[in-house]
């Protein structure tokens, strides 16, 4: 899948990538390179002006485009191995308020919440009108959520491979709030529960919510969580649960292999683990086929599947679903005792755009721009950032993690930052420890900008400064 | 204030209920009372027929209105006390799911929900509309709240007496979260809380997430809280908040008067334990002046006022606020870490309607019929269910809470009616204990109508043959 000249541009980056064409090199003629791809050329245009953007080519006057690397071809963060031990869970300290007011005015490279450049605002407001429009079916309290949106989330679920009728599923106010009744459900406060390290923050604040302590695996930033860390760790301690984000993780960008997948599920079924899904940034793959979540692989109801549409339709709509497999029973109480139910309205206009299929056609426009945006981010850091940072290469959502050379505090960058209102996320709130304090995850959903490229440079000069303090 | 036609129907009822006419009486003519009341004619006539409504008046063909008292004159619920002890509160077992679906055949005397009856349909979805067309403004995580939702409620709390700012506030998903956001802002697992006895089931569900223990103090049917027995539980355990609902609580309708109110805000600051006040039926008073939440005693912070829409506007909407005075910090980080914010769409549209007037023209319309449908349904409870029985007399909301003469089991009765297709609530929900066993809650916000009239008349006639047995 993915748009033709997209295509085209991943062969080109491939060629040059393996020396094919080097620095300075001039590529074939546009004429030539359309015939052997068998493509227009105005395709073969469209590929140099996207490789030209990842930071790959020049394009020089009346001469063609010449291949141009970034200053040095920036590497993948390598995995972090520590030994794993279970602690409390504090995010109160390093929990930075993303949301803020006072944070609006700055260059948002913090929170993980795309542009409203990348929402479909038009038709979520017509949806919305139309389940406005519902009057009476609006005004009940809908547990364990509206039947319309259950059904069309079955739907979905069956297009994934994972049978589900409406009845297992139930609405929650985002995935933040599905994750915290999937522990509820599964566990007692002091339990210990396994995540990935780095972690996406709101899983340790959930952990912290729900009272739990934390054994931290690490992530592979191509093959997910570390499946040897993980066995390592439910052999030593009682693990109660094990929260994982398969599918382009947050912060790392991960996307598990399939068969790591199943192998995940089959080891926590064996040690009678819970297994908590988090697949928020599924449905957001930059090209190839919809990863198949870890549920599909569930023979036995042990996997609590949550996602959520704050990613993808609007974070306002704080609309999110769980799917609890054999922990439905509690995950309902759970839900029951918490709020009772979720809003109507978002509930019912987000049904209506998932019928009417306007919510996979937003997907296949906007896919490639989110893949656009991030290739051009990893590129300007490459360009701006000191010689030894590493930067992910996510197949999916819209985050980057940069490690910083050495012992480059990325709390410090963050600090400085500030003060010249760019806003990043520091390494430090991804773990209950310091091990990340020289890494920085950067939004990349916004469009593309001389602000942000501006910013990215300056970010980049930040670093290099705290680098050569260091 | 009230309409004018209550306000005479009141008096008159006054008149009877001392004797000053007495059973199979002619009331004076209509002319007669015109004058006596400085009111119209139609005025006294409708005035007679609320009466007849409530049971108090017969009306003979040309004859006029002629006092018929109820069989009996159902007496209010004695307070019951008994000796207080924390206990681990586990809702689960009795806790009956009112939304469930199968119940929505039924005869609804179970949940405390309004019929859409009495709920402004048309306005709020007109508000929905209007937010739904705000667009952009609809999309964001909106933490701590839409600042045009919290602006709204900072006034109506100035014309409370409570001074607040849009930023002392908090929106959230109806005020069960407000209840759980203000225990963990104040609680640790484990910790000891003291409510009301009978207690709102939302309440102990809310103990029973939290991981709490409960201590319940007896509720009087008309002052409130026991402050005596509230004393005592200050001086014996090391409680850590209390949570009161001082309007018109709910199952027994109790209103605290004001200096109670100012006591128990006193004894709370004096101990230093936060008071939770949940206001969700403080709109709701039947007549007179709006009554004042103990939030207005509050000198020192101490008061976390929760409230919500779900009995006004719509349950659907599922919003509510809080005003965690000084444990404000926590309570915002708890809400954060919950599920970073709360619908924005509901929040725009309650801002709406609030800002037009309209929430406050509703409820003028609204309140006589609350008070209508409840004094009836009072008045047939009086007719049917069997001798000894006991009801409360609100003075707001839309619940009955009704005792059963002896040790007659409320649990068998609810039984029995729901297989006549009649739901109520069985008075062991209202607490940990079975103290409770011999009482019902009805919910009586439904429009009055044959089929809700016999439905009480069953329930009378199943709780004679339940008493006949016991």
């Amino acid at each position: 899948m993915g748009i033709l000249y997209n295509q085209v541009a991943d062969q080109l980056h491939a060629l040059i990538r393996d020396g094919v064409y080097r620095e300075g090199e001039r590529l074939p003629g546009v004429r030539a390179l359309s015939r052997q791809f068998g493509v227009s050329v105005s395709t073969v245009l469209q590929a140099h002006q996207t490789l030209e953007a990842r930071g790959y080519l020049e394009a020089r006057e009346r001469r063609g485009y010449f291949v141009h690397l970034p200053r040095w071809d920036t590497p993948e963060p390598v995995m972090q191995k520590h030994r794993a031990r279970p602690v409390p869970v504090s995010a109160r300290d390093m929990a930075l308020d993303l949301c803020a007011d006072e944070q609006k005015r700055m260059v948002p490279l913090a929170a993980a919440v795309p542009h409203p450049d990348f929402l479909p605002v038009r038709q979520i407001q017509q949806a919305t009108l139309w389940a406005a429009r519902r009057g009476l079916e609006t005004l009940d309290y809908a547990f364990p959520g509206k039947i319309e949106y259950r059904r069309q989330l079955a739907q979905r679920m069956a297009t994934l491979g994972v049978m589900a009728t409406p009845d297992d599923i139930i609405a929650t106010n985002g995935a933040q709030e599905a994750i915290i009744l999937a522990l509820k459900a599964v566990t007692r406060p002091g339990d210990i529960v396994v995540v990935e390290s780095p972690s996406f923050p709101g899983i340790l604040q959930a952990l912290d919510v729900v009272g739990l302590r934390v054994i931290e695996v690490p992530t592979h930033p191509s093959e997910g969580m570390s499946l040897e860390g993980l066995e390592l760790a439910l052999g030593q301690w009682p693990v109660k649960a094990c929260v994982v984000v398969p599918n382009h993780s947050n912060p790392m960008g991960a996307r598990m292999p399939d068969e790591r997948k199943q192998q995940l599920v089959q080891m926590l079924e064996r040690a009678g683990v819970p297994l908590i899904e988090d697949d928020i940034y599924g449905d957001l793959f930059h090209s190839g086929e919809r990863p198949r979540p870890a549920k599909v692989f569930d023979r036995t109801g042990n996997v609590i599947y949550c996602s959520s549409f704050s990613k993808t339709i609007s974070p306002g709509l704080r609309l999110g679903w769980m799917m609890p497999g054999k922990y439905l029973a509690e995950a309902r109480q759970q839900k029951y005792f918490s709020n009772l139910g979720t809003a109507s309205v978002p509930q019912l206009a987000v049904a209506h755009f998932l019928e009417q299929g306007g919510y996979d056609r937003y997907l296949r426009s906007v896919r490639p721009r989110f893949r656009e945006v991030t290739e051009r981010m990893r590129a300007a850091v490459g360009r701006s950032f000191p010689e030894g940072t590493a930067v992910s290469r996510p197949q999916g959502g819209f985050v980057l993690w940069v490690q910083l050379p050495g012992n480059t505090s990325g709390t410090e960058v963050y600090r400085r930052a500030r003060e010249e209102n760019i806003n990043v996320a520091p390494g430090l709130m991804f773990s209950t420890t310091d091990k990340y304090e020289n890494c920085l995850r950067l939004n990349g959903a916004n469009p593309w900008s001389e602000r942000i490229e501006q910013a990215i440079g300056r970010l980049g000069a930040i670093a290099t400064a705290v680098a050569a303090e260091s």
